[in-house]
């Protein structure tokens, strides 16, 4: 007999951005699995198990869940975010599509969130109010020059970029090389945003320009967004500025 | 005395994907406005005004609300998915940016939503697993050779492309036009998801492949995403299938 798996998007972590689906979903579950700082922004309830692993076992972490599910049981796994960008939905997709044949039978269900480049760009105004796209900066997955491709062929077509996993203690350098590749292509004056933790007390959120950026400012949780040429900056009295990003461009037909 | 403006994201249009964020923000608020379909997916509450407009009129609807909060009102504009994406937060900023002085002083909150691409790809796996853009199809803002010149960019570069406002009456080949663009830099079998009103009564979705894609089957609030050359399909015995790209690409490092 077959079981189910709920991978489950929490949002930026606050409990004011879980959506009543997430929460029924978390609160129907026999057993939760997930990393550990995820799964302790949950409720806890009576008689559900929990499982914590660390960052780096997603694969791991998919392959547990699928095979709990797979024996009958309720289970979910929780993700920061939404799960379907950069987080564990592909990661259990991928398990499925490799592993044990029974894992096929579970009922998959994926529960979308607030994925962090739309919390913080809330926070700032509308950067992404234009075509935008979502680059993860981790080579762990893939070869740095890919991503340095990508981000060229995003900034010369004119997309607001979103940097998932900008930095971490293995990967100190590629942050500084992909703010030098974007300079190639976008003006110094480029507004560019950090953000993490958003609506959490250790909420950060910083605008700078594409010449005066630190990538020493971010850490493995920020999430930074590099505008277009047309991203402006709108100053306000007593108020902190807004960011946004057109919706139109020179030579629309409207 | 100025008052504020809260541009809400209510996600798919299913109340179970309402935060309870966006939730308190439209009960706090003295008015609404928005597109009409949209407000009447908002629970009503006695002594709240609301001003219905028609889908063309983002600019004057955001002028208009903002009027409003100048003049001290707690004023909300209701967006539906998330207000930053191809939504209402930009036509906010650009009201602002343009707009009378006062308008600045405003104290402007976005509320993050559900967004159509996250909402579709939770229906059918994770086929934003790896990067992705999302790009507008509508040609009404920006010209179409722009729009053009971004698909073979995308998907020459490898992202995964979510494609909003795919067509209309007014815009009735473009979407045509993008497929064939698509075709010249991608497998014919690259899967293609089609998906509108996602937890609604009307939902649907629909998978295919990208040489088999019929246009018009897309209507204004459909949601179309077009894999990348390593997204993948499952098959699931006595389940719908699933649509996934892969966290890792051929040439990875790890």
């Amino acid at each position: 007999m077959s079981g189910s798996l709920a991978v489950i998007g929490i949002g930026p972590g606050n409990p004011q951005t879980l959506t009543p689906e997430a929460a029924d979903a978390l609160d129907a579950a026999d057993a939760l699995y997930g990393y550990g700082p995820y799964l302790d922004r949950v409720p806890s309830r009576a008689g559900q198990a929990r499982h914590a692993s660390d960052n780096r076992e997603e694969g791991a972490r998919a392959a547990a869940a699928l095979r709990h599910a797979s024996q009958g049981a309720r289970v979910a796994l929780v993700s920061g975010g939404d799960p379907g960008v950069f987080a564990m939905a592909a990661a259990v997709c991928e398990q499925i599509d490799r592993g044990d044949d029974d894992w096929r039978k579970v009922e998959l269900a994926v529960v979308p969130g607030v994925t962090a480049m739309l919390a913080v760009a809330a926070r700032v105004g509308a950067p992404l109010g234009h075509d935008f796209c979502a680059i993860s900066l981790s080579d762990n997955l893939k070869p740095w020059e890919m991503i340095e491709r990508r981000l060229e062929a995003a900034a010369g077509a004119g997309f607001v970029i979103a940097l998932y996993n900008p930095i971490s203690r293995a990967r100190p350098w590629q942050l500084g090389k992909a703010f030098e590749s974007l300079r190639r292509h976008l003006p110094a004056s480029t507004p560019v945003v950090f953000g993490r933790a958003i609506g959490r007390p250790d909420e950060k959120v910083a605008i700078c320009s594409l010449d005066s950026v630190d990538p020493s400012a971010a850490d493995m949780a920020t999430l930074i967004i590099v505008g277009s040429s047309l991203t402006r900056l709108i100053d306000r009295p007593g108020l902190p500025p807004l960011v946004y990003t057109p919706r139109s461009t020179p030579g629309a037909g409207a």
